[in-house]
């Protein structure tokens, strides 16, 4: 099997990529970064540009009830469960080109190989472009993902898009989503019928770039717990007139809690625990807030992430506590919402094993590290699907409009993908 | 003169105070407190109302080059520099309904009352409902003070109103004022036609309601320095995968910042300094933040109060090294915008004594304190005009919905401005 792939078009599928990463970004450029809203439009042009390269290709396209774009190649026992690869579309609020597309395109250009080869792979090979990865929009992780497995809730479907307060069950009505079987809870998508979902992503931090390796093989994806909107309360007062002991300041309050959560962390990582925290969105409130006025509400974000339950549980509790403390010590009220949770996923010992011995084999360097960011992968892992992931180096970081990720690293991953899903298992 | 106002129409005032202070809360609430936001129509309604009672009273009604609302009780000798009181009618956004309109409704009943009792002052009386006073809007306190003394400047005409930007020199020509004189600094009134200016004004801390004194006497008002808009800059990055040890974090560094300038700010109080400081606008970028994103700005305003220069700018001082020292310490970077700067203003010796001689003699209970807040007055007293002010107690404090004001307080203080006014000297 694998010696036929010893006239793999890697020119071709080269020009493909680079014509297919210009359009995407020329059709989502925004003028600093890329945004592709999930259900959106700029999410659903990107869908379209991958779906046109496919037809053009001769694969299979369909979109599934999530309105998730579905590229198939036969496989020689269609009977079997098929093996599935892909990504996201979507993005961050001025992110990068590559977080998700990167792994959606590599699917797509391993299925064209396959074909342009004539090769008939062992089992039915599936490429999935999922929708709404990003937590940026609505809070939720994963929602095509979550979608496909009946693992969304009618909460999910209610929260509010972050910039217009519109609901995510909207947004999911606009694109034709079976809404109904969503909110239900149906799994669209029965588990036994994957065979194993195979994930190339950016890597999305520092690691492979200061250890110089194109690839890594990612052991386990962070859970994460996220508060959305954490609400201080104090009381708003004249800034000239009220003294300090009198005062109850909302950003004084919420500076001293982000501090001590700061200083718990290092603690916690000294120890040899695995997490991360952030406070990515905090304000005071513009509709009463001024120079002069002792501020009296802020409301701002938590995020939790970590490489196992007990940590991501462990530190929450304790943010909880460190509020508390703080609103006795000074007169304010912490009001939390709702954590939105998502438990860690460790990816399958046995895909482990394979890519790595194929990145051997294609003689292109790789290590194996945990991912703390969160992917759509983890979702295939929690419903009992064998997951694994591959990241490919990216000096920039991610999540903002400098993310990047060379040509050469993202055709070896590609290789190894294809590879790996001619494995006959 | 004073054996006069034995006839004080005290009940008639206390009716016209009611109906006035009703009015002006009605024309003005905005659902939660009151706006009257400068140089807009709620300020314009509110010295229409003023203007018509005055005009009722038969009291002489115009509006000088500023727009500011001018009533006049003309005195035995029109001659001579003319006695002036007022305040400021605008509030900030969401704001109570006395903080300013009581020394403009104070000084409306001193002339009404006069008049009722037919008496004609040994000077002319003139009342100012000065426009603009709030820094909430346009980051300029004051602004119908400045402008009649000749002291804003061009870029005060520029400054945007922090909701939309909308520069203030296109408000004021707006309600009519003389901007090309205004932007040339011209001065017009001229400070020596003014023997002295008396401001009753709500105290805007808990310093009387603590001390269970009606009436206060103002020793001076603190100077302010603000900075509107500092902002800090780390870098944006994917919070899952960007370790502790890699980020620049603007949330936690402005988090770190705002504890270290509180420390600060308690070790300079203990030495006996008086100041005040406070970061009333405090937040990441709306447009760009994430919740699952390192934050990679903040904006943040500083204001610095002093009851001496010396104290207003050690303290900036520190404010802007212990910024330079965050910066190097977490790769962040700290921008500072212009500061506007305010001194510190003392008040008339002779006209304290006079204020705290009549308090005694109405049998009002006062005391004698500083002002953290800035108040018209300080303008007046900076162009070298004899200035003083009387404070009335406010159990809520200021700048909220929920100031307030007893009203035997109220007309105690209006009693004492107009026997202060009959003042021959």
């Amino acid at each position: 099997m694998n010696a036929s792939l010893s006239d793999y078009p890697g020119e071709a599928l080269r020009a493909i990529a680079t014509e297919l990463f210009a359009e995407l970004r020329r059709s989502s450029f925004d003028g600093i970064g890329v945004t592709r809203e999930p259900f959106g439009p700029a999410e659903t042009a990107a869908q379209e540009l991958v779906a046109h390269v496919a037809a053009r290709e001769g694969l299979a396209v369909e979109r599934d009830r999530v309105r998730n774009l579905v590229v198939t190649l036969p496989g020689e026992d269609a009977g079997k469960p098929f093996m599935a690869t892909g990504s996201h579309l979507d993005s961050v609020p001025r992110g990068g080109n590559y977080d998700g597309a990167a792994g959606v395109v590599a699917g797509l250009l391993a299925l064209i190989g396959l074909r342009r080869l004539g090769l008939r792979p062992p089992r039915t090979v599936t490429l999935l472009a999922l929708r709404g990865e990003e937590s940026a929009w609505f809070g939720k992780s994963w929602i095509g993902s979550h979608a496909l497995f009946g693992l969304l809730t009618e909460a999910d479907l209610a929260r509010p898009r972050f910039d217009n307060d519109r609901p995510l069950g909207a947004y999911l009505t606009d694109v034709g989503a079976d809404v109904r079987a969503i909110a239900r809870g149906e799994r669209l998508l029965d588990p036994r019928a994957v065979r194993a979902f195979l994930e190339v992503h950016i890597e999305q931090g520092p690691v492979l770039e200061a250890r110089n390796l194109p690839l890594g093989v990612v052991t386990g994806i962070y859970g994460n717990l996220r508060h959305m909107a954490v609400s201080c309360r104090g009381a708003a007062a004249h800034a000239g007139a009220t003294p300090r002991e009198l005062r109850r300041d909302a950003v004084v309050a919420v500076a001293d809690y982000v501090m001590r959560l700061d200083r718990q962390w290092a603690r916690w990582l000294d120890s040899g625990k695995r997490l991360v925290i952030t406070h990515g969105i905090l304000g005071t409130d513009p509709g009463e807030h001024a120079v002069s006025r002792v501020p009296g509400a802020v409301r701002f974000s938590v995020e939790i992430r970590a490489d196992n339950l007990e940590t991501l549980t462990g530190f929450h509790e304790l943010a909880q506590n460190e509020a508390q403390t703080l609103a006795r010590e000074r007169g304010v009220t912490f009001v939390f919402d709702e954590p939105i949770v998502h438990r860690p996923a460790p990816m399958d010992a046995g895909w482990m094993d394979q890519l790595e011995r194929l990145c051997r084999k294609t003689g292109v360097g790789c290590m194996r590290l945990p991912s703390g960011a969160g992917h759509d992968a983890a979702v295939f892992a929690q419903v009992g699907i064998p997951t694994a992931m591959l990241f490919i180096r990216n000096p920039h970081g991610s999540h903002n409009p400098d993310e990047d990720m060379g040509m050469d690293d993202f055709l070896a991953a590609t290789r190894v993908l294809t590879e790996a899903l001619l494995f006959p298992g």
